[in-house]
């Protein structure tokens, strides 16, 4: 068992492996690129594990984590966010060395970059599908083609697809209602290609949820979830995934107990959690699960306990006497966190059963 | 004007420093021990600005924050956090080389520090005066003298005091609620000392809000706010400050435009300001305000402009449609946060108005 002294991420390697392995078999079976969203796990030994698995491509958040990537050796990269102009010359470095992937969802960054960025580069128009985010929204055809056409008429830009993220995804579901959104998702990439005369425009999603849950992934030339390398507990709750593939869990002591209210005190608060947090039906927060230690890794989550207030550094764990009863000042926990996402990018470093130090790519 | 690529955290130096020295002062006035809380900033920098104003003894939350400090040069340091029993390596380190001050709330950890802390340590009692979050009840005199016998059993231990956190005081208040609350508070820890034998002990609060508002600080010997180093929207939304007192400001680039629905979308999401949130009466989530930058630093919150909505990389921004009007691709906007202490953890950085780097401790 890992030594623990003070919050720490750990990360249970084999799961990973197994998230990645399904992903990449679904896809492979689908005969869908897989461009893997690396915003989760922010790691160069992580991403590896995905090229061990026959990844090439990936999707970063942002122009910073795109450099960190093509430092190390990704040359395939999809920066998934609106184009900042404020970052030029980082992306004319990016573009020159790579094969850049750029978003553009207005005429004013088309010209932009028609101007502005001097080496080749991928453009894929974003299309809002239903989140509401950001994107041209699919029924908007005029502004579609306006947008198309800012790109088109810059001969280093190549006007590679259709992009979208059903952010609208992330709610409870099931393989019923995650198909259909699917579907819902590509007929609307679809419609918003059809108001296009470019020839051979690829259609691009990514979501954890759909992704995971749609039967097949038919209709479209590229997935981009990210999440499910770890999954999550929000994951598990809304029926994406099992409490079981929950990959990467934090570790926190525990400091003080307060039986009397069913309460612990644990080591481990919003700047190792994020404030994340699930709303219960009771209308309380919840801040992640709990799992005890084992030998191999940790326990399935333990039933009624969750972190249910969250200070800088402390957590409060509400549970039932029984569990309280078991717990003592000295021991650590487990959080399984809300968003992985967040957690991580907060610890900044894994560590894996076997003690393995696994770091991220920093303060981006 | 400083220069900006990407979501940078601005530090008003002349607001932090008024900040400060108002404090200063009051405490001063007051007679009271003035032991900041460097939570919130986190920098060796703005210690030494602490220090120029001729404070010598601080808090912090954890245990590396202390390692940190002391390595800086504070020799006078209270950890006001449970003491986590996995750290007694550090804690006798730090025990060893500087002033530490501890907080105890229960027998067991007054035992393991007897037999595992092996260098003189001030320790406090964690009194809790009605915020529920950890520490022994006011009203348990018993316990009060229980732990307080374990720790005085100790000779290498000496009890110095009771110490609370009014963690209840965030919330909206005014100068005559938080006067109210201020000396409840103090009533509370007065009668818990009242419970014991021992001559001599101090009494020590901490948080914005009452420091900040109550009228006189009688009755107690020590304060130890933290967040009125730099405030945030969160406590000028409460009451507690001005939004010209806030003075720290996430610069965060416009990336696209939607203003049929009065919406900007800036790059500055949930890794760089924290899910924090304000909940407005229409029920909304209020993730920051808005501000415009000026010459000498930022204007005054954007009249309904705020963040609605936040991603990892993104930030939902609505606002007036003369407002959005207003703001184009490539320009930045200053969000004011709703936590600073969350969000500079989640920067270590601060960029003052004069393009000075200040560094933090690092994920601690």
């Amino acid at each position: 068992m890992v030594k623990i002294e003070k919050p720490t991420l750990l990360l249970d390697e084999s799961k990973v492996k197994r998230n990645i392995s399904r992903m990449v078999q679904k896809a492979n079976r689908c005969g869908v690129r897989l461009r893997p969203h690396f915003k989760t796990h922010q790691s160069a030994t992580i991403g590896e594990w995905f090229r061990a698995q026959g990844i090439t491509s990936i999707t970063v958040s942002s122009v910073d984590m795109a450099l960190y990537f093509a430092h190390h050796g990704w040359d395939d990269i999809t920066i998934a966010f609106p184009v900042n102009w404020l970052e030029i010359a980082k992306l004319n470095h990016l573009a020159q060395t790579i094969r850049l992937h750029l978003l553009v969802e207005s005429v004013e960054t088309g010209q932009f970059l028609a101007a502005q960025l001097h080496h080749p580069a991928s453009i894929w128009l974003k299309i809002d599908t239903g989140y509401g985010r950001t994107g041209i929204p699919w029924t908007e055809k005029q502004k579609i083609i306006e947008v198309a056409n800012a790109v088109a008429a810059a001969s280093h830009l190549t006007l590679t697809g259709l992009l979208t993220h059903a952010g609208h995804a992330y709610g409870p579901t099931n393989k019923a209602q995650a198909t259909d959104l699917y579907h819902e998702t590509v007929t609307r990439l679809q419609s918003a290609r059809g108001s296009l005369a470019y020839p051979g425009l690829l259609l691009s999603l990514g979501d954890t949820p759909t992704c995971t849950l749609a039967e097949t992934l038919t209709g479209i030339d590229e997935i981009r979830p990210g999440n499910f390398v770890f999954y999550d507990y929000m994951q598990a709750y809304h029926g994406v995934c099992t409490p079981d593939d929950i990959a990467i869990a934090l570790a926190c002591p525990i400091v003080a107990r307060h039986p009397e209210r069913q309460q612990l005190l644990i080591y481990g608060g919003a700047i190792h959690l994020s404030k994340e947090h699930l709303t219960l039906p009771n209308g309380h927060f919840h801040f992640g699960a709990l799992a005890l230690p084992t030998e191999s890794g940790w326990s399935d989550p333990i039933p009624n306990a969750y972190v249910s207030r969250l200070s800088q550094e402390h957590g409060q764990v509400q549970a039932d006497p029984a569990f309280i009863e078991q717990c003592k000042i000295g021991d650590w926990l487990l959080v399984l966190p809300i968003h992985s996402c967040l957690t991580a990018n907060l610890r900044q470093a894994y560590l894996t059963l076997t003690s393995e130090v696994i770091p991220m790519a920093g303060i981006l």
